[in-house]
């Protein structure tokens, strides 16, 4: 078709929607390494697993060959209610910028939870209904995932107890109310309620809390409250697989109007929009039949793919999960509390890193007042708000736009914005007021941290 | 087409977009009554409104002929931005509530602005740079209209000064920053930039403000300085104009799949949302091509429909604004302050008020708790966390669907859900917390504030 016929926001019909997930590790010929079980130092088996998480789950983390998987129908019947969500061609943007590239992006916000994470929530809320269990733990930091779970549950009527890290809990008392009104208890963590909390209260009484030990707190909850199991947002294979929804409407998407992408941009924390975005094109190089340039963008703060190793690493504080090989800059590391959004995980997808090791994708980091000067520059012209997580991606865009300007090249960019940033007006308020600051760890930091690393694998 | 095709969503195609607003006032055989100056009780003239308002949008306020007025290609191009919004089928909420009613909604929350009001205000901005302004000024309450008007600025590049009611300048500091965000300057009303301000402040000084206050300043900021007018987010005749996209894009798609709505449900404040949610269908009822049954729902705490009187008032605390002909509890009737939500006004549209005056439509009020109650139970099912606001009107399409569970009845029940309730956590958590209340005013509250009308008309 041709450019004319473009609209501003492409939306696919249900009938176009996809019917299955799709596994990139199928088409992976050397995969990601396995979780091992950080007493042993064995593969963890499924039935390991199982104690943590749901069977069905369990089967998908360690499901390496099946590239399609069916998407249950009371999932799809879910996704109908707000999916799918449009793939935007940012005119506006363009215009601004004065650039020949054409940008597109797949915005995932629009639905309360406010981000893409939405799409596994529900798929892991299904799976533990279907099992019979009474609720699911988790932990959530900037509160997304949270927020997400809590939607799931109510609508599969599952108890859902969040442990939220204690500075968010009290700096986002508007994240942790609408888990309420969903329904799930919410609670600050590090918390009295678990033995883990207990101990990092007791060594360390003032702590703001972090993911890492929160994630330890919920599956402590998980594994001790019987017909519990936990659940992850992030980071898991099973969690790209779901959210292989974003790639495949993308792709759906783009081959309705004949538009071939060269450039694929995702932020990256734990890397479930990233690895769901890129992993229909990801399978399309993978076979040989295309080829793309792929960026993962993530914070100066906390920057796993730059500035990290490849090595086995705890998956948590705790150091209660699975070990799992991946980028990391070590268990221990904390991002400086200047650092406003979320993508403040230590590690990294053990998918994403085996592909980035392999060199199929490439890897920047980008400073936050950068981060949010792009994003005030895209809330203006595009309309949205976006996320501070989200606007890792924004700027990376507008950046390989801006070169399109100087080079003439008409290149065509795709883009993950993840979410909205309606709550994470306190990180705006301080960038609006001028008080937002820069912060890169010192290689003595990331080195140090590194240095505590398992000695495993 | 059958029950099976109609999707959970139905999004309009480009092209199927309205490309002209309806103004029903053209198919009223006995029109609203005008607009009077305040000093000489004579109709206001379109000169006198061209120092308060944009000459194009008087035009407007003023035409009472033409039924279609054709939206400009630069309005048109903006909301393909965020339009069209998805007229919803509700079938989460249909089959919890074991109803045999059909329920739609039309859902105006996906954009940043949170709500329906940056229908009205991209149009306004749109004039007023036309005009070659420097700028506008607005009022803000809940902040939905400041929002929406701060973005259409941000994209027209145009200065914006929003007086925003002090107690929400205070509660809600989000709200505050993402007009910041655009680059509006906010200002607590009342403030000490304006005569009128400084007045109240000398007899008031702890006063919380209020939206008719803050008319009052930023009238009066538009009119002290060179190069601004003033902008309005609902009551006027222009604004319900520019709503009608709502209704059209309704009835087109229910048009498409042939469906025919039986009841027709719209929160009321000041009018905005539901006049332009009905307006094409209240065309066909007063030119006689069929009958729907419209309900304008409220709060109980601001009952100007099912309370108020029909006569001529001032539209704003300071008295400045010209007088109009409405459904009004007296311009000095405050609600509560326990009342959550906007729609806090205390008057209503002309053009709705003479409609309502001439039995074309019905009107009820609700008490907050009740509709925090719909609101909840539309969250957990819908997947949507409803602006307070628009939890008015599910309130009523719930107790709607509840009744035709009873008769049996097939009826089919649309309501504009108008926004998001992201900004609203204070009051969802009273809700959560259990320490919401409900106020509704005695009569003699009512029958003092109205005994202070003008005595004109």
């Amino acid at each position: 078709m041709s450019k004319e016929t473009i609209p501003y926001k492409i939306y696919l019909e249900e009938s176009e929607m996809p019917k299955q997930w799709y596994n990139v590790r199928a088409d992976m010929k050397k995969k990601p390494s396995p979780l091992l079980n950080p007493g042993t130092g064995q593969p963890c088996t499924a039935e390991e697993l199982s104690h943590v998480f749901c069977d069905e789950l369990v089967k998908q983390e360690l499901n390496e060959t099946d590239p399609y998987i069916d998407i249950p129908s009371e999932i799809l019947s879910f996704y109908k209610m707000y999916r799918p969500s449009p793939l935007v061609r940012a005119y506006c943007l363009e215009k601004k910028l004065g650039t020949p590239a054409k940008i597109y992006y797949k915005f995932e916000g629009n639905n309360t939870s406010g981000s893409h994470k939405l799409n596994s929530a529900i798929a892991q809320a299904y799976y533990a209904k279907k099992q019979g269990l009474k609720g699911v733990t988790t932990e959530t930091g900037a509160g997304q995932w949270g927020t997400a779970l809590s939607m799931a549950c109510s609508y599969f009527d599952l108890d859902c107890k969040v442990y939220m890290v204690k500075v968010s809990y009290e700096q986002k008392p508007f994240r942790r109310e609408v888990m309420r009104t969903y329904g799930a208890s919410v609670t600050p963590s590090p918390s009295m309620t678990t033995e883990v909390g207990r101990k990092i209260l007791a060594e360390f009484p003032d702590t703001n809390g972090s993911l890492g030990c929160a994630i330890s707190e919920a599956v402590e909850a998980a594994t001790t409250h019987e017909g519990y199991r936990y659940v992850l947002g992030s980071v898991l294979s099973q969690v790209l697989l779901h959210q292989s929804v974003i790639g495949l409407e993308t792709k759906i998407a783009l081959d309705k109007y004949g538009i071939k992408p060269d450039i694929i941009i995702g932020c990256a924390g734990g890397g479930s929009n990233l690895g769901g975005l890129i992993s229909p094109f990801m399978g399309e190089k993978l076979r040989g039949e295309a080829d793309y340039r792929i960026i993962a963008v993530e914070p100066a703060s906390c920057p796993s793919f730059t500035r990290g190793t490849y090595a086995y690493d705890f998956c948590d504080t705790g150091k209660v999960c699975p070990l799992q090989k991946m980028y990391t800059l070590g268990s221990g590391f904390m991002p400086s509390p200047n650092h406003a959004g979320g993508l403040r995980y230590h590690g990294m997808s053990a998918v994403l890193s085996e592909l980035y090791d392999q060199g199929l994708m490439e890897a920047r980091s980008v400073e936050q007042t950068a981060v949010f000067e792009a994003a005030e520059q895209f809330a203006r012209v595009e309309g949205i708000l976006p996320a501070p997580e989200s606007s890792h991606a924004i700027r990376a865009a507008i950046d390989e736009a801006i070169k399109c300007r100087e080079t003439g090249e008409e290149k065509t960019i795709v883009f993950g914005l993840t979410g909205t940033g309606y709550f994470d007006m306190y990180a705006y308020a301080a960038y609006n007021d001028g008080k937002m600051s820069d912060y890169i760890p010192t290689d003595e930091e990331i080195a140090k941290s590194i240095a505590q690393l398992p000695k495993i694998g």
